[in-house]
């Protein structure tokens, strides 16, 4: 693997869940890996789970890490031969290069403009680092993808399933602001992987990149697409067609207690109590998040793992 | 001890402050005990001794140390039940719950509004943390308490006193900006464990929460309060009834030398020179400011310490 | 060597780039020499480079590091005696006493204002913490030097020089915005001291402080500057007499690969593409900028190790 910026091939995945299972009953059983070793994490947008997981899970490891908020530092130049006398200060040939000396992997989490669809889909700013970077790449969540998050959700699944082909629905529900594909995008592409019975259901108007949904089944009936699932997985994103839109915020759509009858709820963090799901589910036994988050550490301390030892 | 979130009882700070005293004098003996332990730091407010004071303390302990400015994350909801479709991303609940599993230990800072006097009274900011995260709390300053300075000043008077039961008075000084009642509650808190004569002077209107004062002598009268004084504790807070306003800024109440005499000059800084104390003080021989920000490492050592072996 | 706040002796310069060498060749050969020591580091402005190389290099030296943005913590007062009733909540006088008790090494980064030009000159932020300071000062860039760049770039031309007097042009090129002299400053007395053949060249307006500059010839007539060079260093300033004006944007000062010919590429990045020099020179062979950022990190730790040594 020399990167980890969407979702790898399924072998790959297999195995990165396992590890993922071996490094979360022995955290530190790696120590000695990373030793000497520094992971740079560069933020273009805000995060609390995935810093903190990431961090957690490089050191644990034994390496280094450095931290930067770019926004705070100057914004970069990403187009080609762009004569730069305006506010871009840095373009990303030389930051790329630059910043792969001060590190052994280098992990990026920019979010999508939600307003240029061509730009987004093109991961110029992830695919900029990736180009003109020396040291693997990691993706803490780019315009179109989440790989870390679907990492640990795959984990969760693993842990918590009884059967050999449990029922996974991702469901769209509401939410008040305009939200990227990522996360949906990425978990998507690894329950298609999965040894799962997957599906999906939003809105009509909602589908997404049909790039990525593939021939997954797509139901606009929320309640008949639930019937006997194992695992909800509840998201809000926004509208992929009328880009970045949001064009409902039906509330009929979200999750309750009586809809996921037997299902356990998944949801990737922060989450909107009351608008996505309700209260009841979140404090009840059936919801995963919080279990879902402490896997964020272990996906990121497999995949990193596997960075220092195979790039 | 389970959190440090208040001055806990005497017996508890008795043996902190003792602990800080051995810490003090090789800050490195107890690198093992944070061994692969993390302390997570939350702000949501800014922080130059707390931070890194406390950073210091838990790697001095052999702990990794995460830093996250909630601020410039994202905005956390604490009332319960709330429909979450307005500007709050994440509730407590989540977000205490998902924290704790990054960590072993985690501190917050957070101010008071100085607006709303119920909710600041009520702590719902570090006590939301408590309720519901699965590792001890510390208080890094909150709406009402900030007992890590409060051990830190204990700790000075206890290295420099040379009486058995030395004069400490709190006093009141002018500032420009509506400050909160933290320090001086803690401090006050502290003082009345202590085997201390202590007693409180401000101008009439200042009296602070008569919860925490309780029965310790005040006086409206600084020339005479400060007759005899051992150590003179300074702080500027914000009236308490007329909550969080600014209704007095009558320089008369300035430190001086003069009024001073024989005391030893404390403050936990910031200081406003000449405003809160002239710079005779602060550069003459009986400041104790600078001592007390150094004893900020080792009472914040001496609390991680506790957690981690006792909590 | 006590601080490392502007370019110290010959003898010194030659030491540190010797040291810088070799830390490069083996990076923790020195892991122990930083144990249980810590580099604080103050950003006063934003950073990139010099944050990621400079904490690299003291943790590869062991150390460990606390990194405070002091911009978002308060306003610091640098006047003797004023009475701090406005914006300004803390003295330098308090802040460098306190900063020295939590580390072993204080790096502070604080560009000038451009605006009042005796102050800069002054450079009473930098000095403000040299004087109150109990432990080392590094100039991660001040208002007038940049003596880690200075050293990056001494190594670097070592590095990458076939002759025993190579002839090295420092040369002005155009920018948008007013930039510091402290780049250009620090390289200038490097170069003094080096065993190279130094000149400057710039439009005519655009001197440098002559106290700097000394007795180093200056030439307006770029292209007769650089005639036979074998490095060529381009850094954009602002005008010092007309103190932190932009008074001239020509763009027949851009560096260009033709106008280079031999010549390698320096600039202390980050580097407008197409306006301080062209794609070609920057993709092409001849540039230095990647290695000279490289060479941040082992002229950094060379400073560090040396005062954690010799101070």
């Amino acid at each position: 693997m020399k990167n980890y910026i969407d979702i790898p091939d399924k072998e790959v995945t297999t195995s990165l869940i396992k590890s993922a299972m071996n490094l979360k009953n022995d955290p530190f059983k790696d120590l000695a890996i990373g030793k000497n070793k520094r992971l740079i994490m560069l933020f273009f947008n805000a995060s609390l789970r995935t810093r903190l997981s990431t961090q957690q899970a490089a050191e644990q490891l034994g390496m280094h890490v450095s931290i930067l908020n770019i926004s705070t530092a100057w914004s970069i130049e990403f187009e080609d031969g762009s004569i730069m006398n305006l506010e871009k200060a840095e373009h990303v040939k030389e930051a790329a290069q630059v910043i792969s000396q001060y590190c052994d992997i280098l992990a990026i989490r920019a979010f999508p403009s939600l307003t240029d669809k061509e730009k987004d889909l093109s991961e110029q700013l992830i695919n900029g680092f990736k180009t003109h970077a020396s040291v693997p790449i990691i993706n803490m969540e780019s315009a179109t993808a989440h790989p870390l998050q679907a990492l640990a959700d795959a984990l969760t699944i693993k842990e918590m399933s009884t059967k050999s082909t449990p029922k996974v629905v991702l469901t769209w529900a509401p939410h008040p602001k305009a939200l990227p594909h990522s996360v949906a995008n990425s978990f998507i592409k690894m329950m298609q992987q999965q040894p799962v019975d997957f599906s999906i259901c939003h809105p009509e108007g909602y589908e997404l990149d049909p790039n990525i949904t593939k021939n997954t089944p797509i139901s606009y009936n929320q309640e008949a697409a639930l019937q006997g699932a194992d695992f909800v997985y509840a998201k809000n994103w926004s509208s992929f067609n009328q880009y970045g839109q949001v064009t409902n915020q039906d509330s009929s759509w979200m999750l309750t207690e009586q809809k996921l009858d037997q299902a356990q709820f998944m949801h990737c963090l922060p989450i909107r109590r009351n608008v996505i799901t309700e209260d009841a589910v979140l404090d009840g036994k059936k919801s995963l998040v919080i279990q879902q988050a402490n896997n964020r550490t272990y996906a990121a301390q497999a995949v990193i793992k596997e960075l220092l030892l195979n790039s």
